[in-house]
Order: structure tokens, then sequence, then C-alpha cells
């Protein structure tokens, strides 16, 4: 029997399964349902067990991997994220296919952050409220945009939306790859032995690598020290990328002059963390690209169509890889 | 005699005049006489009485009136400030001819600087502050570039420039002049007729107008009002086009959600004023588009050896309009 037919023999639902408490289940299955009304999109909670017993796809964020189990034709799964790094350590070791969401808008927001926050550092704003703060009147020289190298460490769909944005503002942009790239206007360098040479003239990095086994901590000591003194740090990846203790060592040395985290290892980042008053880092609360329920929805709708038409699946997870 | 002749037949000099008390002058005097080796740039105080009683041209820089004065050749005076308020007040009676600084470059800086304060704005780095102050994890509402207009008063080469950086950054831009425009993508008003239509769908406000009778004051409680509830406003033009109590009331009734502002009436700004520790206001130290000597001397240099050349003056300011 051809894929293309299932919809019309038997009555199939698709499955949303989010993280135990999470709050916005409900916002994703209407914002799904819009986006599919040929489908009958629903939570797993209210699913029939004729409807789990059938279910060859489901559509998930950060799922209880439990509940997925209880689903045993699930061929696939479809994340509403980008970063799939739990799902991939829950589901890394079975059959399951991974999609992972490659939203466009998501990289123009990326890209927006990117440039804001780059331009944040760049024209002083830290120093300017410091200074607004004991009430100092004190203009600060002017750097051009074109003296500024920012590097951004990853070059995948977001890294080349951010590339753009930084070019267009008049940055000089370096990028940095697991494998070889080419980016109109960027300095690319890639793999482990040409990441000194970007680093050594880097102002400005900026963190878009996806969290795989290679890259957790690969922001440490070593790769710290390698920056110019006073180069700043901006981390919109994920805060497992970077070894916080060495990351705090750099800011006490003033070797790092300023570092801007929007995500870390335990979020929400706990009270207790040295992070929140620490007049070198600016806290964010994993806000530089919130996943856009619409435009995601659009296109998970637009992959589970194809899908039903030709059996055939987006490109899916490396594994091995992780992303 | 021509005017191309003199420089051949008597040695003259271009002084160079400041404020009383100014830092910079011999920057200056350096960064002028390294653009233009034809001539000899000297400080007003290493005048010879020869070279008073034959100048024909001066630099200025917010110079002495008093000092203007004993130059009796003198015709017209360049400035290296593209704000001549201050120089139309103290000259506009006389026959002394203005020429103010244009500087492509000084246009790149600020419109880099609209930019970075609007995305400082868009992307709500003011509340992210307070957040972190209180150590609070709270991520806002994320609003889309293009939902947000962005309207700026004044569309002179600065505005101009800055439009051109907003629209590439996906955001709707207005923008108001006092004579009709047309400036690409942007939706263009004039007139005080045309006003309130554009402050009635602006987000974020931006001033680049220049300080003239028409504009001293004009952005009022009854401007300020015609803007939707919880716009916010960057003034990036002079202190005194804002009325500063109904600005601040405007701020306190949370009308006015925020204020960006690097201009003021007294600069430095005083300790003593409420700006510096309100909540809702950004305080910058007259930073936004600082003047790049290096490319703001090889303007003077170049309107200089045209003169010489042609006896012709470059575009003079208005002094009526007074820019």
């Amino acid at each position: 029997m051809k894929p293309n037919l299932i919809p019309n023999l038997i009555p199939t639902v698709i499955p949303f399964l989010a993280a135990p408490g999470y709050a916005h289940t409900q916002a994703w299955v209407q914002a799904l349902q819009t986006a599919m009304p040929e489908e009958q999109i629903v939570a797993f909670d209210d699913m029939t067990d004729e409807a789990k017993a059938t279910c060859k796809v489901a559509i998930v964020a950060n799922p209880n991997p439990a509940e997925l189990q209880q689903l045993p034709q699930l061929q696939w799964v479809h994340s509403v994220w980008a970063g799939v790094e739990r799902l991939v350590a829950d589901l890394g070791n079975t059959d399951l296919k991974i999609v992972r969401l490659v939203d466009p808008q998501l990289a123009n927001t990326m890209a927006e952050a990117v440039l804001a926050w780059t331009l944040y550092l760049h024209r002083d704003m830290p120093a300017y409220a410091r200074q607004q703060a004991q009430k100092k009147w004190q203009p600060r020289e002017y750097v051009a945009a074109r003296q500024r190298t920012v590097s951004l460490l990853g070059l995948g769909a977001l890294g080349e939306a951010a590339a753009r944005s930084l070019l267009q503002a008049g940055f000089t942009v370096c990028g940095w790859s697991r494998s070889p790239k080419s980016v109109a206007g960027v300095e690319c360098f890639n793999g482990e032995n040409e990441l000194p040479e970007m680093l050594a003239k880097t102002d400005i990095l900026v963190c878009l690598l996806p969290l795989t086994p290679d890259t957790r901590g690969i922001i440490n000591a070593s790769m710290l020290a390698q920056l110019p003194q006073g180069a700043s740090f901006i981390n919109f990846a994920r805060g497992a990328i970077v070894n916080d203790v060495d990351l705090r060592a750099s800011l006490e040395s003033e070797h790092i002059s300023h570092a801007v985290l929007d995500v870390f290892d335990i979020e929400p980042l706990p009270m207790s963390e040295w992070h929140w008053q620490y007049p070198h880092v600016t806290v964010l609360p994993h806000c530089s690209a919130p996943t856009d329920r619409k435009t995601a929805s659009a296109i998970v709708a637009e992959n589970i169509r194809r899908y039903r038409l030709s059996g055939g699946l987006p490109q899916t997870v490396d594994i091995a890889r992780g992303y």
C-alpha cells in the first residue's frame, strides 16, 4: 500500500508532544491545526488508543521519551525547535528519524539579534549605561564598523543570514564552520586548524554553533586566550558550548571585555548564578530568536504534506553529527 | 584681481578658530594641514597681524565672534560641524557666509547610530537590563521589524542615510521634512499639516532636525500626545528642539515608554538633571555621530581648493532657514 493512500483509508491523527509542564501545548495544537486543516492535530493526552496504535508521525517540542514509546508505529518526529540536542540524546539509539525546524524567519530573527547585540557592543552601550549610572559625561572614541572584525562560529542557515546583516552594516566579517563553506564577502575558515587564525583577528565573537558532543565546552580557556585582549563575546547558541568557569576567569582578567549571554546550562538561569550581577555580562532570557509559531507551523505543515504525497521525509538529523 | 591669483602673489594663511578652551585645536590644525599641504593652516593665536589683515577664509568650530571681528577681509567661514545654529546666531547679521560640514561619513555614522539605538528599543534592551538587575528571567513577546514603524523627523543627508539602514534592517520607515521629499521605500510626509498623520502610526520617533527658530521646542506636549501610547523617542539632533518639561511629563504618564537622548540644552548634562537617573531614559554624551577629523578635513580641503581655483563657494547656509 502506497503511503499517499493512507490518509484516505485510515483516519489518522498527528499528535503534538511537548516537555512535561510545557505551557504552550494548546497554542501549538491550534497553530498547527490552522496550518494543516486536512490533518487532525491533537495533544498526546487527547489521543485514543487506536490513534496511538496507528500514528506514524508526531510533532514534538522536547517530548517525554516514555510517551513516544507508546506509539509503536512511529517512524519520524518533526521538532518545532531548531536545536535538537535533547532529542538526539533521547532518540539517537532508536530507529526514529528526527526532522528539525529550518525556518527562514528564524534565521532572519537571529540575524537581527546578532546585528542588534553586535551594534550594542560596537557602539559601547554597556559602557554608556555604566557612565549614566555614575552621572559621567564622557564620549568614547568612535571606531568605524569596517575596523571591527565580527567572527561567527557556525555558518549554517543562521550564520549565513547573520553574516549578510553584519556586512550590510559595514562590519568586517569572518566565519568558521566544521566543513568548508563559502559566503560572499565573508572570510571563511574551517576545521580546527584554521580556528586560531580567525580568533587572532576577532573583535566580537558570536557563537551560533549547534550543541553536539564535538562542540560541548569548545569555548574554553585556551580558545578565549586566542582572542585579542579586549575582545567581546556573544552566545546565542547553547550554554553548554561554553566552559562557564573559563569564561568567568577570562572576564575577571579583563581579557574578554564583555559577554552577551542568551543561553545557559540551566534555564531559567538560577538566581544564585554569578552572571546576573556581573558588570561585564549582559544576561538575556533566551530571547535572541524566538520561534514564530505561525511561520513554524506553516513549515511543518508543508513537510507533512510532502510526506503524505510522496512518503518522503525532509532532510533528517544526522545522529552522529548531532544536527 | 582674480581670486585664483591670490595664493601666488600674497602668502596667506588659513586660521582655525574654536570655542574658548576647546581641547582639540592643535589636532584639527594638524589634520587640516595634512589634508591641504598647499595651504598654511594656523591656530588663530598663532596668526601674525599681516595674516589677520589679509585673511579671507577661516575654518571654525564654534569660534569666538570677537576673534572673527579681528579679520577685516574675512568673507566666509567653513564650519567643521554639521550643526551651525550657534554660528547662525552669532553671524546671521553680518555679511559673512557660512559653510557647514556635509560629510557622507558623518551621515553613515549617524545612520549606524539610528539603526543601533532603534534596534536597542526594538529588541527591548532597556527592559532586559532592568530584568537583569532584578534577576528576573522573562522573555518578552517578539515583534517583527516590519511591524514597527520608525519615523524620521528630518530627511536631509542624515535622514536619508538613516532611512536606508532602517529599511535594510526590515523596519517600516516614515520620514517628515519641511519641504516635499521622496526617498525610495519611505513613506514621506511634509509640512505641518502632514505631521499628525505620520505621528499617529509611529512606534519609534527619531529626531534628526536642525535647530532653527522653527524647530526650537517643536517636540512638545501636543506633538508627543499624537504618538500612540507606548511609543518611544530618540533625539540625535539638538536638545533645544525638545520641550524638556513636556517630555518628562509624557514619560511620567507612560505615554512615551522610553527616550534615548544624546543631546541636551546644556552639555555636558549637569549632574543635577533628572535624566541621569530616570529609569526610562537612556543618557548618551553626544556620541551618536562624532565628526571624523580625517574625512572632515578632506572635505574642507576640497572646498577650499575649489574656492582657490574658481573663487566660488560651496553651498552656504541659508541664514533665514538656519541650515
